[in-house]
């Protein structure tokens, strides 16, 4: 973990910034909840143990069954945990105190992980507010509905804490902790670097194994192992199809055959649990077709713009629509669509050939804190979601700051069942040539993702070695 | 998956044995719910998804979000899950329609994963039995208590469904479920052997993996990514560690140094599900010590003499107190313990050296169907488990049949703490030689474990290609 000054200064700006919601005696108190472990066969069988981001921003404690109350009048802040006994010795070995593990942290008073109970019972009795963020695991919407009696289909609703008596997860809490994890810190941006480090190894692995005739799953293999060698794992299941049209495909069962395109978006979790997420796309037999070239240099220079736009006062919002009409005004001159590009930009015409966003925020979580809310981690307070395909997927609209970690990451696909859609149903009938894209049913898809750390006066793409993206790069590259 | 006569065969054996626990009209609906995904970071940022081992047992359908019930009166089978939507279709592709997924696994019926609801509270409210098993993960918990009505902290709890209305889990359909997946079918073997050659190949690649100087999280990285590119990955979370005193360390952050004992205890789960386990130790430096081999070859000659010993009607208990003797001799012979060998194993001296018991039941789950309950799955009825350290640990006890996969996996461990727990209390202060132990404070620990198969007429050890075992063997395949 960092030092611990660097939770200590994280909770004294949040409870600074909570301070400012309410006056001084109406605050009541924060209450964070750790993850416990997760089974994946039978409960001692765990998946491997990820802990919950905003606890891992907020107290470092990298360790199941935690949980914390910072009181939000007084100040005062407890760790609830358990010290070990003889068999938990045996099984685990000998474990640091809990007082020791909270004073890593910058706590000074610690608690059984069960007395956690009566600290929120006498909060509710003494009728204080309780704030808490929305939680992400079913274990702690359960734990979470029984410490504060709210019913477990209500327990991961936001909204501002007055309302309904704070029987819901708190708005203000949760717009507190993303106006900070929104800004990363520049310990923070080592981390990133660090993770974009290992990411960028996984895929340099990923295409060198690319051989026709094996199956996907190998090579993913392969990429895996170089993450888990330095670094907690996979920042999120592996893509790696010949079927780029599917967005997220997580099977890895088909054997690579020659003349497709192979999309890989992966990404590494570095050991302090930081992410990164690239996406890289090549021709399985190491040359692009000029059919695949075209569509792929579409893509690069839509990855291209991206960046050259990505400084701090835009909002990203104009940054996907600047390059939704850079890949119409393209695929105009192959006359996949026709007529005003303008008009085409209005419509949403651009969501057929890339029906998501442009990027995402990064940081502890792949979307970072998506668990939040999407809008209040992703929109200005007066920006409105769109709801065209497309521009209404994407998941980071925000102007913006210096400090902001976010994807660039366009695509266009030839998805032959939204395509037997809007033509069914007549959408973009005005703009779309419909017979001319028949012949790429069979083309697939193509993504081109990096990760992308705005600067005071720009922007520079993070981890140390950025992956080969122009197609003579691609083709070097394969057949080196 | 395997051919839908597998599971039509499985599932009609299934409801002929809870034909016999009530008479007809009487006897209920037996109600499975598969898992759905496991949020790692957030909802959507799912661990790999892993089904349940009993559906996977009864439906073979490898997917999140279904549900199925048996009406035991009737025999009449409805799988209920989704069919997908253009949403689904543009992020995961065309999908397989659920009626076609119901007739892979050789159900006629089906319909929409909430309907559900309406099919149990019909059930209810006609006063008809619910037979479920206990649920492993905490969303299962959650949704079995709100399809029942039955209370969170009952969902898990197994009676008899005659007792308290029926509501808990069912005592009747654990057991019959565990009567059959407790003997392997021929096509189950063959995954189990397949597994084991996968698990075979990660050990050989850590072994020639260990040198001095590197990090442990190295070796796993390597190991990790052999499973990956042929099977679903790890079986349960490596342990490898220079501190194998600590039964079950995880974390891997260690340098590798001269001079220590390596335990790795890992295995692979393949695409079918299936599990091995293995263990083996290694000395990092390539040579034993002579103390160390002293050592060695006690656990060595204990999982030699479990193998020996096993064949069908032999109770595993009774395997595990031939080594735990077996251990005993051979430490009085290196003066670490002393006096009465019969008397030392009913006191439970083995306990001090192997806290744990010899071995488990593997197959779906590497400790197989540990979630319906450790003593009705390993103890034959007039079987009652110990108290004493080890074997009241034991997880399987029962009379051998053939068709039984267990592991034989003995250790010897020098733990500081518990030995300092046993002298300060006194006990086995009249077999102990406390103060020769006291020179092997920095030991560490050894543990040897194989799968074996029990056969008609013996047993044999599961994977193709048995792992050396002998210090001679360890030190050849470490140097060559």
């Amino acid at each position: 973990m960092f030092s611990k000054e660097v939770y200590m200064t994280r909770r004294r700006v949040l409870l600074n910034k909570m301070a400012a919601t309410a006056p001084e005696g109406k605050r009541g108190i924060a209450l964070f909840v750790g993850n416990v472990e997760a089974a994946a066969q039978y409960k001692d069988n765990a998946y491997k143990f990820r802990q919950d981001s905003s606890w891992l921003y907020y107290f470092g404690l990298d360790e199941p069954r935690m949980a914390a109350v910072i009181d939000l009048d007084t100040g005062e802040e407890t760790l609830y945990a358990d010290d070990v006994d003889i068999d938990d010795i045996i099984w685990m070995g000998p474990q640091p105190s809990v007082a020791s593990k909270a004073a890593e942290a910058g706590i000074y008073k610690s608690a059984s992980y069960d007395s956690l109970t009566v600290a929120v019972t006498k909060a509710l009795a003494t009728g204080r507010n309780i704030h808490y963020l929305p939680p992400t695991r079913y274990y702690n919407t359960m734990r979470l509905a029984s410490l504060t009696g709210v019913a477990v289909e209500n327990v991961g609703k936001v909204a501002p804490i007055g309302e309904d008596g704070g029987r819901h997860a708190s708005e203000e809490l949760v717009k507190a902790v993303i106006s900070m994890r929104l800004v990363k810190e520049p310990c923070e941006i080592e981390q990133l670097d660090d993770a974009g480090a290992l990411g960028q190894e996984m895929h340099t692995v990923a295409r060198n194994s690319i051989r026709l005739g094996i199956v996907e799953q190998e090579i993913v293999g392969e990429m895996e192992g170089v993450v888990l060698r330095k670094g907690w794992g996979v920042s999120f299941p592996t893509i790696l199809t010949q079927r780029g049209e599917t967005l997220h495909n997580h099977l890895h069962d088909k054997i690579v055959e020659p003349g497709k395109l192979m999309v890989i978006d992966a990404g590494a979790e570095n050991n302090m649990h930081y992410a990164s997420d690239f996406t890289r796309t090549y021709p399985t037999s190491g040359k692009f077709t000029s059919k695949q070239r075209d569509i792929y240099q579409i893509v690069a220079d839509c990855n291209e713009l991206a960046f050259s736009l990505t400084k701090p006062g835009i909002a990203y919002r104009d940054v996907h629509i600047a390059t939704a009409r850079l890949m119409l005004e393209r695929l105009k001159d192959l006359d996949l669509v026709r007529g005003d590009v303008d008009a085409m930009v209005a419509e949403g015409i651009a969501g057929l050939f890339q029906p998501h966003g442009l990027g995402h925020n990064m940081g502890l979580d792949v979307h970072d804190m998506e668990d939040l809310g999407e809008n209040l981690v992703g929109y200005d307070p007066d920006q409105k979601r769109a709801r065209q395909l497309g521009l209404g997927s994407l998941r980071m609209a925000r102007r913006l700051v210096p400090g902001n970690v976010i994807t660039d990451e366009p695509g266009i696909y030839f998805i032959p069942a939204l395509i037997a859609k809007w033509k069914s149903e007549g959408t973009g009938k005005d703009f779309v040539n419909y017979s001319k894209l028949e012949s790429y049913h069979d083309f697939g898809g193509i993504r081109i993702e990096d990760d992308v750390l705005v600067t005071p006066d720009g922007a520079r793409r993070t981890g140390p070695n950025r992956l080969p993206v122009q197609p003579d790069d691609i083709e070097d590259a394969m057949s080196s």
